[in-house]
């Protein structure tokens, strides 16, 4: 949208000409009930919609508002990474209370620097009041051919992108009121891997499913979906510094990507082309669908869940 | 998505199993990071987003859930009506407050009630713990040529979908406390105006908007994005039973729809088809951008603002 769309008069809407003014030609055709964009020709549609509520995932003095922006957007954006697919554009529904109202537009700027990074743009949102500070983002994007998570079979091999545990090392000291430590930066500014992801689907990943609940527990929604066991070998996790492998299998918010595959990917070439490792951490086999860690099952109440007590 | 869909443990997504099971056939392709779909070849996609929150659009007394749930999701597919757009489906976050988690299913069932009239699906959804009850729908469609604000031009007829008032007359009354009235059922199942809509334009639409804010404010809004000036004759607005003119023209949430043309609209045989009047109601002329009502200019703060003192 150009900074110049006639909305209405009102401090709502004056509100949203602001967050426009600071988004610049990262928005864009916002202004009519619905926003247009086009879809290749060919590819289909891949639509995922994200929430973050304040103090059920996160709390105010972990992250600055332009990092709650940024990291919101990212998150939802990781979806299409999953998929394999190309961002068309987000739409951002905020609920702003008024003890926020003052870092809407840091806000913003940090949703713009995420649509920045994977090279998208906000196609329209909604503003609303509220008691509690929520973002709501729905990713849209495209692909001939969307990975999915069902698409392993017996025999593929397993990796995944960069090195787990950051996140959940900075979550476990936040929580614990401690600083947030070293890793503070890969928690704030989790990178979307959309440019990965697409690289690894054109070079025959079968299935792919991003980290956002924990190594494990997506790895087994991978497993569950594809109908096959896969056994992780604990050796191989690639670790963040001082992190160890187990809390490594556990860490959420990752938004690392895992990738089923046939064949093999060339680890040298993908590291060389985005600076990231990727790493052979399984294999898939005919079994009970599920995940074995060194050869034991894993119990299956791994993750977090926002609903458990 | 299908009832078996595998998703992994835990109580959030048991919740979220009950709820697809409660939307049986209504929910489709769901279980992946994102959901596929196709725009048809050709078309334009044509994406909104729209939040209601509790206590700031609505009180919980007002509706039931199942209520809720309807309006919520069709008070959202009436943006793809305002562009003349054919929906593809749905996405919806939900938070929930621990007081409406044993509401939660009749709120699905009011979902599915809305993507049935408009013959869509839920192709996705989000669920979070939160303090505050808020339902934020994404509604996904598509157009060969989706109609704009924009498109009015002096000369132009403007009509208007239904009798207005009705919604209006039954916020008043809630707001006193007192019961809805006469018009609740009105209120509680407003019908996105989507086959009308797309008739519309096959018929020579040039603009078109849906009521959300009040038909003076939504007309400003088309007016001010097209450039002209639109002369409302108030003699005309088609009103509910038993509600006055003025009412008539602020009523928000009406979900009808005001149309422009060039030419004229065949009201008798779009009544014949719908079940429902369409009124022409002024003209729009080279001016300056804004409403006029019976040859006077209007107060530009019109509508109701979430975010006004």
């Amino acid at each position: 949208m150009s900074l110049d769309t006639p909305l209405g008069p009102g401090a709502e809407f004056d509100m949203i000409r602001e967050i426009l003014a600071r988004l610049g030609a990262r928005a864009t055709g916002i202004g009519d009930d619905a926003a247009i964009a086009d879809v290749p020709r060919g590819e289909s549609l891949v639509a995922s919609i994200d929430s973050v509520v304040e103090r059920r995932h996160f709390l105010r003095d972990w992250l600055t508002p332009r990092e709650l922006g940024y990291r919101a957007a990212a998150a939802a954006l990781s979806d299409l990474a999953a998929m394999a697919s190309r961002p068309i554009g987000v739409l951002v529904a905020l609920t702003i209370p008024d003890t926020w109202r003052d870092d809407v537009l840091s806000m913003a700027d940090g949703i713009g620097d995420a649509v920045d990074v994977a090279h998208t743009r906000v196609l329209g949102g909604n503003l609303s009041a509220g008691d509690e500070l929520s973002i709501t983002t729905t990713v849209l994007g495209s692909a001939f051919a969307p990975l999915r998570r069902s698409g392993a079979t017996a025999g593929d091999r397993v990796y995944v992108t960069g090195r787990l545990g950051g996140p959940g090392d900075v979550l476990r000291r936040l929580r614990a009121g401690e600083a947030a430590g070293p890793h503070r930066e890969r928690f704030v500014h989790p990178v979307p891997r959309l440019d990965e992801a697409r690289w690894l689907a054109a070079n025959g990943a079968s299935a792919c499913i991003d980290i956002s609940d924990g190594l494990l527990a997506d790895l087994r929604h991978l497993a569950v979906a594809s109908g096959v066991e896969i056994a992780l070998d604990p050796e191989r996790i690639p670790c963040a510094a001082g992190v160890d492998r187990d809390a490594a299998q556990h860490s959420g918010e990752e938004y690392e990507i895992v990738v089923t595959t046939p064949d093999r990917f060339d680890g040298f070439e993908f590291e060389r082309r985005f600076g990231l490792p990727l790493t052979e951490i399984g294999a898939a086999r005919a079994g009970s669908p599920g995940v074995t860690v060194g050869g034991h099952g894993v119990a299956t109440s791994v993750g977090h869940d926002h609903f458990s007590a």
